[in-house]
């Protein structure tokens, strides 16, 4: 049971409705890697500047996860600023420092070669592949994010990546951008034939929908009353979602819908603050007890 | 056990991705009574003109609605016409001929005065209002839509009529706009000092939300591979919602969730085909049936 993430560790700037930070600690794989800790032990792979203190890295430390494959680099950590609109659903961003990311090579530790559950957080396909590469043993899930930039500039290097994933995970608009089709039951049909078995699709704040074989399940959004910065919420859902499956023996549709569940759950908890500030305070009833309200606000009978 | 609804009964123009109509019966109270009729007895009041031919009519025969509140008037039936991008999630509205409807006063036969469930579609609050005066026992459930154009220009008499609403059914937009609230629990709130113990938020491909006291209870859209045209979906949800809450004794929690189901399973018919053409060929078993897809695509145990 060991679930492998590749991704970035970057510092973010983010103004939201609610309030500004200047620079704090996120990127993809931070999220995946403290939300699934909550499930699973996790191995981290990615890359900081000499910027990234002790301090930064305490994040990690008490928690189920592996820095052996956290690089450091001579130079600075990749940063990110963004903004977001009066009702958090569109953000823009004000500025993309890629510093030691832009040469970044993942390397796989030893022991993380033999990782059954892969998750390649959104960056370059060529990347993600390589990260498959230095695997040692098929893994039993490998679940991909990807963005409009990559469907938009390497199509043939996602294709090769896609080949090889059984869960893609994506927002509505990456699945209608990939796939070339609005509708997205057809959507999904277009993307199994390239590869994925599974189709998660973000939805923000109407929540997620998992569409394999030819099913589909979908779950709400958490209604909260105050949404503080929406920044890491996707990432978290993956991380709830993988932490959640690398952490039980056999996958079949109840254990995928129960980690759409678990992932929305984590989801929910990151946006009630900034930046990871939620997270690391969130206890383990905590998580048990929002399951529990996920399941009275859509069970019924007839 | 009886049903009344008040609101439009039109011809529709409509034009979608899938096709153009240039006639077709249509309005809210059409297919919210057509919706409900398939759950109880439903009493309709409307008006149309001398255009509106027994042809037209024979929706409502065989069903169980009466039409003795459905006044003829001299002049023709009002019209509608609107056309769909090609995400089908805008529409322009090309015409809007009120006729007949511009000098409709809601009439109550006698029969319909002792109503127990009464549905106000989306016309003027005034005339909402007038309707309520007219019944001699206090109803168990009243239910409202209404829109933009009434919360902006009469305010003060869409409060009056809220005061004497139990359920409202909007959509986001004007759930937010009503409200003055972007944020849905606090809208719900809001909206709740206005009189209404329950909110129930029409949100088109994305489902639909119930908030009552401090529960809510979310239901997602049917993934359907084709929608033809959505023209009439929310009033035939209120039709499944308000059809089925009128042909049960008692309404709690449980029975609230499976009126929004119901709700959701008829609007997933209308939408297969343009106008009415689905409803009317619909069969009870194939409710229950997507009753039970519906069942299938939310639940999960933890």
């Amino acid at each position: 049971m060991s679930l492998l993430v590749v991704g970035s560790v970057a510092f973010d700037a983010v103004e939201t409705p609610y309030g500004k930070v200047d620079r704090m600690l996120g990127g993809a794989a931070t999220y995946f890697s403290v939300a699934a800790s909550f499930f699973t032990h996790v191995n981290l792979v990615g890359v900081v500047g000499n910027d990234f203190t002790t301090r930064d890295a305490s994040v990690f430390r008490g928690r189920r996860i592996d820095t052996a494959g956290l690089e450091r680099s001579d130079g600075k950590t990749f940063f990110w600023a963004g903004k977001y609109n009066q009702n958090m659903n569109e953000r823009t961003t004000l500025a993309t420092e890629l510093n030691v990311f832009a040469d970044f090579k993942p390397k796989l530790p030893g022991t993380y070669q033999s990782s059954e559950h892969i998750f390649l957080a959104n960056i370059d396909p060529t990347l993600q592949s390589s990260v498959l590469h230095q695997v040692t043993r098929r893994p039993k899930i490998v679940a991909l994010d990807t963005m409009n930039y990559w469907i938009e500039r390497t199509p043939k290097e996602l294709r090769e990546t896609l080949r090889h994933t059984d869960i893609l995970m994506i927002n509505d608009s990456e699945t209608r951008q990939l796939s070339n089709e609005h509708n997205l039951l057809l959507a999904a049909r277009h993307i199994f034939t390239l590869g994925p078995k599974a189709l998660v699709i973000k939805r923000g704040e109407y929540g997620a929908m998992l569409v394999h074989q030819n099913r589909s399940f979908s779950v709400p959004a958490f209604p909260l009353e105050m949404v503080h910065d929406p920044t890491g919420a996707g990432d978290t859902f993956a991380g709830g979602f993988m932490g959640y499956l690398a952490s039980i023996p056999r996958v079949g549709d109840a254990e995928l819908r129960r980690a759409m569940v678990y992932g929305s759950v984590m989801g929910s908890f990151t946006v009630e603050k900034f930046g990871l500030e939620r997270l690391k305070k969130l206890k383990r009833p905590e998580i048990r007890a929002r399951a529990r309200h996920f399941y009275k606000m859509t069970q019924f009978s007839l």
